[in-house]
Formats: C-alpha cells, sequence, structure tokens
C-alpha cells in the first residue's frame, strides 16, 4: 500500500492551510498556465486523478463538463470535497491511480495536479490513462519539476559572490525521495523530464505542450518571495493527446 | 555577424585534441543513443548543421544516404572535413544556420549535433528546417543540456557532507552565456527543455523522443571520471518529425 501522507492529521491540517488549499484554483500560482493547455471542456467526461478538496470538478463542471469522476486516495479530501460539490455531475471515488477499475475509453480528459509524482510507475498510469481515454482524447497534467524532485538533499543555498543556486544531484537516478514537506517522511518519485515525455510517446500519446512553470514579473511583483523560482521551475506541465485510431 | 570560436586558432587547437574531434563519432559516448534515434538514411537526402571534420556526413553515406551537405560557419572545419570526404555525394559549404539560402523541401533528415546552443533565435531555426525538410521529413538533434548552460558560473561544488552538486541558477532566464571552455569568452544560448520543445511543436512537429543522455554503468566502468554524468546530464537529444500534409 503506498504512503498515504495526506490522511496524517498533523500533514493534513498544514496542507488545509496552504493558499491553493484555502482559496482554490486562484491560489495555485502555476493554475492559468495549466487552464491554458486544456481543451474545450463542453460536454466533456472528465476523470480527475488526485482530486483533493475538488476546486478542479467544480470549474470543470462551471465551464460545461458533462460529468466529472475525481478519485483520490485520501479520506479526508473526499469528506470535505464531497461537501463542498452539491452537483450530481460529480462524483468522487476512493482509488489508488494505480489500481482504477473503470470503463474503457469513457473519458475525453483525464487531468491530474500535482499528483502523479507519488506515483512509482508513471509508465504504467500511461497504460491506464490510454485505456481510458477515448481516441484523441486529451491528458493535462502537472508536477514537481524533476529539478525540484531530483536532489538528494533539495533545498536553496547561497554562493560566496551571493547567488542563490539550487543544487542538483542525481538527476538521472529515478525513484523514490523521502523530504520534508509540511511533515517529515514525504515520499515522492523522481522522474527524469525525459522519462515523463517518451512514457507517454511510446503509448501513442502526441505531446502537445510542455512548460517548466516560474513566475512573471508581475507574480514577483506581487508575491516577492517567489524571485527565487526563476533559477529553478517547481512545476512541469504537460499536455498530450492520445492519437486518433485511422 | 556571431562568434565564431572554431576560427580561433587556440580554440580550434584545443577542439582539435578533444577525444570526439580525434575519433570521430566513436569518441563521442553520446552517439549510440543519437544513432538510435535516427530514421532509415538509406536513399535520404540528408543536411548536416554544424558539419565539422564531417564525420557524420562520412558515416551517413556509409548507411546508404543519397546525398549529405554539411554546414558549418568555420574554414577551418570545412577544409578538415573536404580533405577528409573524397566522395561526390557529399558537398560542403560554409553558411550561418541562421541565413541558410537552400531550396524548398529538398530535404529527408536534418541533422545536428552540439551545434544549436550556439544560435541565438532557436524559433527561426525550427522555421528554416520546416521549410527545408519534405512533409513527414526528420529533425534529430542534440545540444548541451538546458541544466549544463543555465548557471551563471558553471560547475561541480562539493557539499559539506561530501555529496557532488551541480548549482543550477537562471534556469528560466533564457539567452546569452559567456563562458570558459577550451579557451575563454565562448558565447552560447541557454534554452529551456520547454523551450526546445514548444519552438518545434509550434512548427508543426511531433516530437519523436527526447532523451537527456547520462553515463551507463559500462561507461563508468571504463571512464571512471564520467560518473558525475548522472548527477546532471550534459547533453539533451531530441527526435521529431514533420506533419504529413493530409
Amino acid at each position: 500500500m503506498p504512503q498515504n501522507i495526506y490522511d496524517d492529521p498533523e500533514f493534513f491540517a498544514g496542507y488545509s492551510q496552504l493558499r491553493r488549499s484555502r482559496e482554490g484554483l486562484a491560489g495555485a500560482p502555476e493554475w492559468p498556465v495549466l487552464r491554458s493547455m486544456l481543451p474545450p471542456l463542453k460536454g466533456a467526461r472528465v476523470l480527475d486523478l488526485g482530486c483533493g478538496f475538488g476546486a478542479f470538478a467544480r470549474w470543470a463542471r462551471e465551464m460545461g463538463a458533462a460529468r466529472v469522476l475525481g478519485i483520490d486516495r485520501s479520506e479526508n479530501m473526499l469528506a470535505r470535497a464531497r461537501a463542498q460539490t452539491p452537483d450530481p455531475g460529480v462524483t468522487y471515488a476512493l482509488a489508488d491511480i494505480e489500481h482504477l477499475a473503470l470503463p474503457e475509453a469513457a473519458f475525453d480528459l483525464v487531468y491530474s495536479a500535482l499528483t502523479l509524482h507519488y506515483i512509482a510507475d508513471f509508465g504504467a498510469v500511461c497504460v491506464t490513462i490510454r485505456r481510458l481515454l477515448v481516441p484523441g482524447g486529451h491528458l493535462v497534467f502537472s508536477v514537481e519539476h524533476p529539478l525540484f524532485t531530483a536532489p538528494r538533499h533539495p533545498g536553496w543555498r547561497t554562493e560566496t559572490d551571493g547567488a542563490k543556486v539550487w543544487p542538483i544531484n542525481a538527476y538521472l537516478l529515478e525513484g523514490r525521495r523521502v523530504t520534508e514537506w509540511i511533515t517529515s517522511g514525504v515520499v515522492k518519485y523522481h522522474r527524469t523530464v525525459a522519462s515523463y515525455v517518451n512514457s507517454l510517446l511510446v503509448q501513442g500519446f502526441q505531446l502537445v505542450r510542455l512548460e517548466e512553470w516560474g513566475p512573471t514579473p508581475e507574480h514577483i511583483a506581487e508575491h516577492p518571495a517567489w524571485a527565487d523560482e526563476v533559477h529553478r521551475p517547481p512545476f512541469l506541465l504537460l499536455a498530450a493527446r492520445l492519437e486518433e485510431v485511422p
């Protein structure tokens, strides 16, 4: 059974206080870019892997999605999501992304925000998503950037000349990383950009767009603490499309 | 006029001594991966951007390429390439990649090894390559990896616990970098992985494969000094294909 840090009370309390938890999509600085990578949602059947409190599910319905299924492995998350979503077009289910029992070709869009870096086997996830999508269907997701997940001891350092740097190591050594985020012992999985991209390509996805999110000058003017993020992007955003069967 | 460091006598002398210069393709550790990303060459019309001493041009002819045009902006390079290539199927020409005057849709493959990071405007190069390729044509190239080109003061550091790290900064700040390699004042251009990929996608290329080259255990057994490269890949390799016109 994979770790479910989101059901740890201390972690959940801390997570609930994050800006992106309190403010939903508006509290996630990368959301405008991720949103711009989505296909039109009108009439779409949407699967959200790692739906959290359901902010995306509710937004997708506002945009005209026919129905949204939100999957999460945290009961805490789902309880709050259900309480906040009085909409019969949205369903939430407790499930592991690695073991989804869902019908084939039932979705037009699979979406996932900051979840798939918790999954050990991304290639297996791509196989599953290909099975769940209709031909021509879309996959749009964000993960922690491989530059963020690579180092064995992640963190900013200051060089002798005062320059801020993010020391990288083990970039090509994929696998489990145990880090501190809100609480200690958070397990995630480092993969290279190449792994994310090639795992999609070998499953018959076409890459539509790849973004390495960083703050704009406007972001930095409003949130000066974000300035360092131009040195090392925190998020990798990918949009891909399943080939139409000829 | 862009810098042409390869016509600097000190640089050229040093470059000529590199293993990859003395041994050709066999001296480039990333070559087996790059080779595996190439389409079949039999009958192909090939353009090599930054052909250097012509090692790839000669190999492509051995593999059955119909003809190869090698472009370089260094007279020194081309003189040696011509002397080493007694083959009427290979032509070498002095030209800037930014200002190629070649016929449209005349090539099946555009190849470039460790050259395009010297070019300021990669988007413009993609426009040019699209014009030169036939529909369905291939582009395969290597560049210095963005993790290699990003830092303002690139180099390995040793952490207090003895760990080797490669400090990153300015990753999202694209543009000119002046570094030391063989000689001082070598000008190259840093771009993100996202820039390389999206510049291709917006020109109608489909991404075929993306590799971040690093040494295998066999490489490290033979060349122990390469071990550090697993911490930060030195090369980015990309294969793309121009969409067929429907």
